[in-house]
């Protein structure tokens, strides 16, 4: 990233101008980070959750494609160049207070999730409960049976970006 | 929340279980937060980008409506209390890491967002830009025209939640 590239965003110096004005003026957290939503565009369906720094979206405005940051390997993480499961931006949305970026995305090969699941979001958990059952540990229930590649052979032996 | 609901999370002590087990075993933050992603039922919109605590996660299972952790207020948020706009739970997801929760809701009044508009992301960044157009302010586009509601009617000198 240059630096002339710090005066893509706008200053956040009034809240009516960064809630209904038309520059971009997003909100990096205490760490440098805005939260990115990634949709299927064709679907709808929710893909992955995850963090962009100001150069992963910079980045991403400038290429079209998906970068983020990777908050494991603390490194510019261009989504798709291991896996090949590229996420082309169809469209890039911000969201009021600014602190918040929503892509609308077509991945090639129509896989987001390192698990080896079309989408990370593949385990539903039961609302709507009583005490009795809320006494007990819930059971997710899963919607996707079946897993659209094998990490393994995708991944090989990289470390699980997944931390406990 | 009683104490007895703090059996209803599984533990987090393996990697494989927490990404293909069917334990709801939620990692919240530092801050003790996890961000929810909540979407429009029928049209797959994005609605809303926040945040809940273990409370708010167990009161929106049990309730089915959604419960969020107000980070401007510091209070339970029980999304609706004050606009109406309470957002009924059709389908709550977890994803792979269990890191962020995913909610299909249907909204009554049909609008999700405190400035006004039906989705809290209104405007359009625009994306695959030359060097030359990183060089200058960019120049977001409204997707939503008008508003559904008036927010100083609803909400009347209630602080604005949006933080510089």
């Amino acid at each position: 990233m240059t630096d002339q590239h710090t005066d893509v965003f706008g200053l956040r110096k009034d809240v009516k101008e960064v809630e209904e004005g038309s520059a971009l003026s997003p909100k990096f957290d205490e760490k440098g980070l805005i939260p990115v939503v990634t949709t299927d565009f064709k679907t709808g369906e929710l893909l992955m959750h995850a963090y962009m720094n100001k150069e992963a979206l910079i980045e991403s405005i400038k290429t079209g494609e998906a970068v983020y940051w990777s908050r494991s390997r603390q490194v510019l993480w261009r989504k798709g160049a291991t896996s090949g499961f590229v996420q082309k931006i169809k469209q890039m949305v911000v969201d009021d207070d600014q602190d918040c970026v929503w892509l609308r995305v077509e991945v090639a090969g129509g896989a987001s999730c390192h698990v080896g699941y079309r989408s990370c979001f593949y385990r539903e958990v039961p609302t709507g409960l009583s005490d009795k059952e809320l006494n007990k540990p819930l059971t997710l229930k899963f919607l996707e049976m079946d897993k659209v590649f094998d990490p393994e052979k995708v991944y090989g032996d990289a470390p699980n970006p997944t931390k406990l």
